[in-house]
C-alpha cells in the first residue's frame, strides 16, 4: 500500500524537527529522502541506494558537531545562517503498489513545500529519484535552470521501456517547459547515453563541461553558463565527482570533479541567485569506506549550499537578514 | 514528534503486505521492527542496532527464496504454511518527544495485535525494545511464559537511574503479573549482572541454562523446562547464539548456543504450545560479515519458529488446517 | 572461440605438474578447474565463481606446506600416499562460442582422464559445471553412485528454459543411465526446489539427509545408505557446509555440515571404496575472510579424499601399496 | 640496546596494576606479554604476532565488564575469585642486540615470578616465544607437565639452524629435565613436522590426540592423560582451536578445537591441580574480525583458567579460600 | 612445462574476440596479460600482481559500457573509434619450467604482433615483465621513445643476481640499441635506486620529472621532452598514480601523478605520435577498493590511450579514417 | 604507576637505535610517542589513536626502504642527510596514576632533548598529547612559531573542565610566552570552535588560511606569513590533510590539504629556517586503508621535514655539512 505519509528517518538530520505527515510541512528549509525510482527489468528492489538517506543523516553529528559550531566553509555558525523552520520529513519509502500513484505522492507533496517558498533538500536513492522532483518544480512559478553533476549525461528517452528510470533524468528536465536550461558538469568515461542522446543534449542547449575541461579550466565558465538572475535546481549523482572522495558508487570513474572545486561553485551559485533545491543522489552505501567518507561528503555539500543560501551574502535572495 | 503511525521499511519482510498504520492492523502474523529503547546517559543515539530491521528485510531473498520454495528445516513451503494475513507493520521510529510516548505507543499498538489473535515478530534494536512489548503481553489475557536466549541475564532493576534499559528486560519481566515464569538460556562471559542479580532471578525461579550446560547436556533439559500447556514469549539477543554464527553483536562471547541447537528447540515448542510472539535483538550491522550471516541467521531463526508454528504439526494451537 | 587446451593456471595445485593439453593427460590423480556452466538469463558472467580454482591453488602451502609433512587428517605425508602420476590440468575457460561446444569439450577430456583410469578433483565454477562432468562418468564402466553435499537439492528440470543451470545436477543425474543413484545430504533453508522437485527426487529414490538430520544422528546413516561396492563421485557445494566455514558462497544459510562431521565421511567412503572423483563448487571468493578460509577448507577436503584413497587403507582399492 | 625493564603496554589487562620494573613483581597472578621470538631467516621483524599482547589488553573491558560482574563460565564474579596482587606485567619488547640477551632476560625474570609463587599468564608473539618461558619454569622446584593445544606438532629440531623457533617449542620441552611429559591436542592438517618429528614425539612418550579424535571422542580422554598430582603449565597456539572461532592466525585448519570443548577442559585441569602457568600465542591481529573476536576468546580462555584456579573448587591448590 | 599458447582469460577484455593460438595472432589491436617476471630469492611466486590482468578484465563493462556508448574522454563511441581486429590474446601463464623459455616466448609472440602493426596493451604483472616486452620492439623495425610513470627509477642492474625483475626494466631499456631515449615521471619517495642508479639514468639521458615538478608545473614540459616525431612505448607502474587513484599496490607513496594529468597527456601523445605500445603493471589486487577503482582506472587509461590513437585526431598515425 | 622510562616501541622508526631511558638521551635527531592526553569524561582510554606511533613505524620500510636508496621527494639519500645521532625514544606509555605527573615527565624529557639540540619529531596520540610538548619549548631559550595543520582550529579553553584535551592545544599554545605566535592553515567544517574561539583566536592575532584558501591561492601566502628568522615548530593533525590521503582519522572533512600542497611547504620552512620539532597526531589506525597509506603517508612528511632539514639546503641551520 502506499504511505499517506512519509516514513520516519533512523535519526533526524542534524537536530531538525522530523515531520512526517506532508499537512504539516511549513518550512523554510526542508529535508526529504527519497528512496525509489521506476525499476528497470532486473535491477534488484530496494537498490543499495534506498539506505542512503539514512546513511546521511547518520553522521550528521561528524559533518556538522552542532549549530552553534563555526563551519570554516561558509564562515559562521550553522545556528546564525539557518531560518526559523528546518525541518526533516523522513523518507519517501515505497513497499508495494502502483510506481504512478508513489511518484504522483511525491510530486504532490514537493509542490506543497515549493509553493510555501521553502528550499528543499533531497537525498536519493538513484537518479531516477529526480523525475518526480523536477515535476514538482513547476510550483515554483517561473522557470528553473538545472545545474547538473555527474559522470554520466542521464539523457536516455528510455530504457527497457521505462522512461523514468536513472538514466533519463536529464531528458524528462528537457521536456519540462518550466526548466529554462542546463548546465552538465563533470562528463566522463561511458554510461548510457550514445552518438544521439549527446547530439539531442547539445541541440537542446545543454552546456556541457566534461571533467577533463574542468580540470583544465576551472570552475569559472560554468559560473558563466549559468544565467544569474533565475532560480537554480542543482542535482548531483555522486559518481559526478572523483571517486576517492565518494567511493560510495555503482560505476566509478577516475578524474572526477573534486569537492575542493564543487563547494566554491555551489556559495557562489547561492550567494548570487536563489538555489531552490538541491538533491544528491546514486550514494551506494555499500561501497563506502570505514570512515564513511561518501556520506560525510554529502552532508558537507548540502551544508555548503545551505550555509550560503542563507548567510550574509547570501540570505535566501530574499532580503531577510540571517539570524546569527 | 511522535510518529502516530510506524515508519514504511525499506523493503518488506518477505513479500507480505506493508501496512503502517494501526488502526488497519488486523492479521494472523505480524512483523514489526522496533528501533529504540531507553537510552542510558552517554550511549549513542540512534544505536547501531536501530538499523537491523531494515538490514533483516534486505536480505529476505536469500533466507527465503520464494513462498512455494520447499524449507527444508520445517518441511514444507512457506505458502503452504502460513496463513491468510501476515502483514509487515513497518518500523516504530523514535525521532524526539517523550520516550514514554513513544514506549506507549509501542505497547498499545502492539495489544492490539494481540487482542486480535495474531503471532507477533520483533526485531531490535537493542534489548531494551523488549519492555513495551513485554507489557502488551497482558493482552494475551491469560500468563505467558518466557523462553530467554542470551548471553546475558539482562537483570538489572536500573542503570543510571534507567530502568527500561538494555540491561533489564528480564528483570521487567519478572514484576509483571502476566508473566508465568522464564527459562534463561545461553548465558556466559560477563555482562551487567553482580551476584545480586543471580541471586534475585534464582530466588524468582527462573531456569538458568549456562552456555557450558547446554554443550554438555543438550536441549531436552531446556523443553523440559518450560511449562507445556502456556503460551510462550522468545526474546533472543543475538548474542546468545555463537559469535561465528551470529558475528554482528556488540558483546560477542565465545561458546554460545548454536543454531543447529537452537532452531530445533524452537520448533519443538512450536509444535507444542502456542509461542505468541518471538523477539530478535542486539544486531549490530556495522559488524556483519560481507555475507551478511548475522541478519540471515536470524530470518532463518523467525521463519523456524513461523514454519513450526503453522505447518501440520504446529498449526498456531488452533486447529485450523495448514493451507498446503 | 574454444580453446582446443584448457588455460594454465596461475599456480600448480600442491607442487603437480601442469599439463593443459588434453592429448597429454594420463594420469592417476588429475585435478581441473571448470570456470563456467551453461548461463542463466540475467546471470552475470564470468560469475565471482569462475575465480575459484586459482583461489584455491593459491592458498596450496597453507593447506599442504609441503609433500613430506605429516598430515594429522589422514595420518602420513602427502609423498607416501599419492601415486606416481599427479597433474594440474589447469581450467577450462570459456570466453566465447557456442556453450554446447564447451560442455562436450569438458565432456570428452575428462572421459579419457577416467578412461586412463585417474582420479579426478574438479573446483568449480557453480553448481552447472557437475553436469558436464556427469555426462563423462559413463567412462567408468559401471553404474556410479553420487553423494551429493549441498543446502539445496539441485533438482530442477530447468530454469528459464536452462537445463544446464546451478539449480539441475542432481536431476540432471538422475536421467544418466550410469548413475546408480544417490545420497544428498546437509538439505536446509529454501532453494530453487518446488514441492515437484521434493517429491520426484524421494521417488527416485534418492536417500536425502536434512541438516538438522545430521546434527541429531550423525554421519553413521549416511554411511550405511551408500552401496558399499559401486564407484562413488562426490559433489560438494560449498554452501553444504557451515557458512562459519566455508563463508564464500552467494547463499549461505546457518545449520550446515561441519568439517569435522564431513571429512570423516570421505576419509571412510575412500577406505572402503573407489571414488573416482569429487567435485567443490559454489565457492565466492569475494565473500571469503582475509584469511582465505573457504579456500584453504576446500584443499583440505580434497586433500582428505586424497590421502584417504591412496593412502594405507584406502590406496584407492587398487591393491597397490601406498608409496611410503 | 636491550631493556632492563619490560615495556607498559597500551592499557592494562583488566584493571590490574602495571608493573613494569621485573624488581618489584611479587605478586599471586601476573600476566606479561612477550612479542619476540628467535626469528627464521627471512621472516619479517616484528612479525604480525607482536602486536597481539596489545590487542588482547585492548578488549579486556569485552571479555570482562568489571571485577564484580558475574562471571557464568566459572560460576562467579573475577572479584570474588582474584587473589590480592594481580599484575600486569607489561610487554617484552626486543629492539635490538642480542636476542640471547632477550631470551636470557625473560627466562631470569620469569623465574623470579615463579619462584616468588606466582600463577603467570602469557601473550605471544609467535610460538617461539614459549622457549624462554619454559626455560624458567625450573623455578617451580617440581617436574611440570606441559598441555599442548595447536594444530601443529611443532617438535622441529631446528629450521635453518635456529633452534628457538616457532617450529620447536615442544621438541625443546622434551629436552629440559624438570618438564615431566606432555599431552598434545587438536593436530591436524600439515605443518612443519615430517615422519621424524612424529616418530620422536610419540618415542618420547607424548600423549597426541588429533581434532578428529577430540571431535570423536570428547575431551575426557585428554583430562586422563595428564598425571593428577603434578603441576601442569599449558601453551594454546591460537590455531589449535577452529579458525571460525579464532580466525586471527597465519595457518588456518578447519576442523579444529572448539572454545567449549577447551574450556571446560582448562576449568576442570584446574580445579584438580595446580596451572602454573598459561600462553596464548600466533594470533596474528591483521586478520581478525571487526568485533575482534579472536582477541576476545583468548582474554576468556585466560579468564577461564584464571577463575576456575581460584575459585572455590580450585583455590589454586593452596587451601587459601577465595575472597568473595 | 611451458605452454605453447597463452592461457585463456576468466573473460575477455571488453567485447574483444579471444585468440590463444600465437599463429593466428593477426590483429590492429591486441591485449596481453604477462603474469610472471623472473622472480628473485624470497619472493613468493605466483605474486599476488599476477591476478591483474584477469581483474581488470573482470570489470570491462564497469570501465566501458559497450562500444556504442559515447565516452567522454575522447569524445565519442569505441565502436566509432576502434579498428576492425582487435583482440585479447590471453594471458602468458607460466607454471613451471625455464624462465628463459617463458620468457623467449613473450618476445616471439610480441615480435609477431609488432610485425603485422599492430597496436599493444599489456596487464602485467610486476614491472620485470616490460622486460622481454622490450626485447620484442626490435620488431618495430625504428627507434622508439620511452615514456614511463612510476614513484620509482626501475635502473637497477642487477638486484641479487637477477637482471630481468621488477628493479631493472629502464635499466634494460637503455641497453637495448633500438630504444631511443626515455622520459620517466612521477619519481617521489624511495626505491631500490641508489646515487648510482640516479646518476647512471642522467648520464644516459633520461628525462627524469619528479612528482614535485609535475604538481608544479604541469605536463607540458613532459609533453615537450618527448621527440615528437617516433614512436612511442608507454610504461606504467600503478604506483606512478597517486595511491588515492590506484590504491593496490605493494608500495603506495603519496603525492602522485593524477589521472587528470596522465590522461590529457596520453591523448595528446597519441593524436601526435604512434604508441606502439602500452603497459600497466604492478596492480596487486588485494589491496584494491570494494569499488574495484584501481582495476577501473587502468582500463580507463588503456581507453584514453586507444581511443585518442585511433579516433579522429590519432587514427594510429596511418591515414585510415576511423570506422565512425 | 608512572614509567620512569619510555616504552620500548614493537619495532624502532627506520633503522634508528632505540633508547628508552631519557638519561642516555643525547641526540641529532630524536622520535618520541606519545600515546595519550588528557581524557574528557565519556572518551574510551586508551583511545585508537594511541596505536599509531607503533602503526608509522611497522612501515618504516614501506616509507623508506633503506638509508642509501635515493628519496626523490628531498632529493638524495637519508644516509647523506641525517645527522650521526638518530634515535628512537621509545613511547610515552601511561597505564595509571596521575595525568599531572605523566605530563610531566613528557615536558621534562622533552626539555632535556631540546636543550642538547636535537630535532623532536612526535608522533600522537591525539591533539592533547601536543600540550605537554608544547610546554617543553621553553628550552629552545628564544621564542618559537607554530604551524599548525588542521581541519580544526583547536582553541577551545577548556571543554568539560578538562583544559589540555584534544580541542585545546593552540589555545594552549597562545598562553605561553615562548610562541612567538601561529600560522594555522587547512580550517574547513566544523569542529569545537564556536564564534568565540574564531575571534579569540583572530584577536591573537593567529594568522588562519582556510582550506578553500589554500586551494584557491595555494601555499605561497602560508610561506609568507611565517616570520623568516625564528624557530618553527610545526603541529599536524591528520585530518588536516585530505580524508583520501590520510582516511584514518576520527573526523574526516572532504576538500583538505594535499600532501603535494603540504610536503613543499615542509621542506621550503625547513631550508630557511630551524624547525626545532614536528609532532603528527590524530591518526586512528581503525580506519586505516589495507595499505597502510594513512601510516605512510604521515612517515613521508617526517622524512620531508627531516631529509630537507638536514640536506645540502638545509642542513639544520647550523652551517654543518651533510655527511653525504
Amino acid at each position: 500500500m502506499i504511505a499517506r505519509e512519509t516514513a520516519a528517518p533512523v535519526r533526524p538530520f542534524l537536530n531538525w524537527d522530523v515531520i512526517t505527515d506532508p499537512a504539516q510541512w511549513a518550512a523554510d528549509v526542508a529535508l526529504v529522502g527519497i528512496q525509489h525510482s521506476e525499476p528497470y527489468a532486473g535491477d534488484p528492489r530496494p537498490n543499495d541506494q534506498a539506505r542512503a538517506p539514512d546513511a546521511v543523516r547518520l553522521v550528521s553529528r561528524t559533518f556538522c558537531y552542532g549549530p552553534d559550531q563555526w563551519d570554516f566553509d561558509y564562515g559562521g555558525p550553522l545556528s546564525a545562517v539557518e531560518p526559523a523552520r528546518c525541518i526533516d520529513c523522513g523518507n519517501f519509502a515505497w513497499v508495494g503498489g502502483s510506481y504512478d500513484a508513489y511518484a504522483e505522492f511525491i510530486t504532490t507533496s514537493l509542490r506543497q513545500l515549493w509553493r510555501r517558498g521553502a528550499q528543499v533538500f533531497v537525498i536519493g536513492g538513484d537518479h531516477g529519484v529526480t523525475i518526480p522532483v523536477l515535476d514538482a518544480l513547476d510550483a515554483i512559478g517561473q522557470p528553473v535552470y538545472i545545474l547538473h553533476v555527474d559522470a554520466h549525461l542521464d539523457w536516455r528517452v528510455e530504457v527497457g521501456g521505462v522512461r523514468r528510470g536513472y538514466s533519463s533524468p536529464l531528458r524528462w528536465a528537457s521536456t519540462r517547459r518550466w526548466i529554462a536550461g542546463m548546465t552538465q558538469i563533470g562528463m566522463r568515461s561511458t554510461g548510457s547515453a550514445r552518438r544521439g542522446e549527446v547530439e539531442d543534449a547539445r541541440r537542446y542547449g545543454s552546456r556541457i563541461f566534461t571533467a577533463t575541461e574542468i580540470h583544465a579550466q576551472g570552475m569559472d565558465p560554468v559560473l558563466a553558463s549559468i544565467p544569474p538572475a533565475v532560480p537554480v535546481y542543482v542535482t548531483i549523482d555522486a559518481d559526478g565527482l572523483d571517486p576517492t572522495e565518494m567511493p560510495a558508487v555503482m560505476a566509478p570513474a577516475p578524474g572526477g570533479v573534486r569537492f575542493e572545486q564543487l563547494a566554491p561553485l555551489l556559495r557562489a551559485v547561492a550567494v548570487r541567485q536563489r538555489i531552490v533545491g538541491l538533491d544528491i543522489v546514486e550514494i551506494a552505501p555499500q561501497f563506502d569506506q570505514t570512515n564513511a567518507i561518501t556520506a560525510i561528503t554529502a552532508g558537507r555539500l548540502i551544508l555548503n549550499a545551505l550555509g550560503a543560501s542563507w548567510g550574509a551574502d547570501g540570505a535566501y535572495r530574499t532580503g531577510r537578514p540571517p539570524a546569527g
